[in-house]
């Protein structure tokens, strides 16, 4: 199966049949999370795996009571940091080059150059910056649980501001952005599996400039 | 190959050598890219292929000159929507329900509920939310390119503004958002290819909540 197979095979699963999935599953979709690139490799964001039956239920209350939140077997959900901070970028850039055996002198012009643009740009704009990048890593999930036969429903749909309360986000610089309810399909329950998947056609889709 | 080797694989490239990637190659990433999830199912971007060289060139510009623009075979764009209207939403729905076969009319509940959501956010929080989206689909197109084993490097680093009216996007209700040039790694020359790949450890990057 290729990349495009399994995003045809793939669909917002709107009914789950309560079945587990396997913790080595759970665990490859979490570690495509892992890999994606994100800017300037900051990586900021976190991916909280929840399977606490209490915590489902609250959270479910702050998501419509959408069915997927506890039908599914575990519940990720992409938290992004709140901001930017001199000392955060440093972090990763510190953890970066010892990873690469170099000094981490060698970032520091880009880390000022960085830094001199992130800085007058606000918080805000941080957290909406980061919250990007957690896009990215949440589309290379959805990717990996379709490789994996994994079922899956990307959703925006909840209380964002209840969410962070009910995890406690806010005190680890940490804001909900999407989440991604993992399971399988309930074949037979779902209205929206036999009905055929539309995208824009390639034609208006993609535009030529050659 | 699975995903997380082909995410293993990639690398953000830094020198790419100049041979052109096959136009089947280029035509499964935008396929990868078209058929990404998006909220609602709008898909409120669209990307662009540029190969044309003196555009390549006027972007390069715009892009403080970094040398994948035109080191790439292919430059693609992905541009959002500028905001939603209702009638924007309208035609998506109509097109979705006519590919299912059933009524236009049994969107109009949901469609009613997105637009009273939607209309007093604003427009720049339309063009955000658009941008977001148009992540996923860069996600995947990036994971796909991994997957043929086409380089490629993902890209924030540019003049929005420039981008936009080089490529007349703001006639067409678009704002340029990430690009990717393709080509392939120039093996001898690029400085990033033999340093380590570097990813927030597992243990930080995933929170458990059981």
């Amino acid at each position: 199966m290729s990349l495009i197979d399994d995003l045809n095979w793939r669909y917002a699963t709107k009914k789950m049949n309560g079945e587990t999935v396997p913790e080595e599953k759970v665990n490859y979709i979490l570690e495509a999370a892992r890999l994606a690139p994100s800017s300037s490799g900051l990586q900021p964001y976190r991916v909280l795996v929840i399977t606490n039956k209490d915590l489902l239920q609250q959270l479910k209350s702050a998501a419509n009571n959408q069915a997927q939140l506890n039908d599914g077997s575990h519940l990720l959900v992409w938290a992004a940091w709140d901001g930017y901070t001199h000392n955060s970028i440093s972090e990763v850039f510190e953890k970066t080059t010892a990873a690469r055996g170099i000094p981490a002198s060698v970032m520091d012009d880009y880390k000022a150059t960085l830094w001199g643009m992130y800085e007058p740009l606000g918080k805000e704009w941080h957290a909406t910056h980061a919250a990007k990048q957690a896009y990215i890593s949440f589309g290379m999930a959805i990717a990996a649980a379709a490789e994996q036969k994994v079922d899956a429903t990307p959703m925006e749909g909840f209380d964002n501001q209840a969410f962070d309360k009910v995890l406690g986000l806010s005190e680890k610089g940490l804001r909900s952005v999407v989440i991604l309810p993992l399971g399988y399909r309930d074949a037979g329950g779902d209205w929206l599996l036999n009905l055929k998947k539309y995208r824009t056609p390639r034609e208006e889709f993609v535009i030529e400039m050659r």
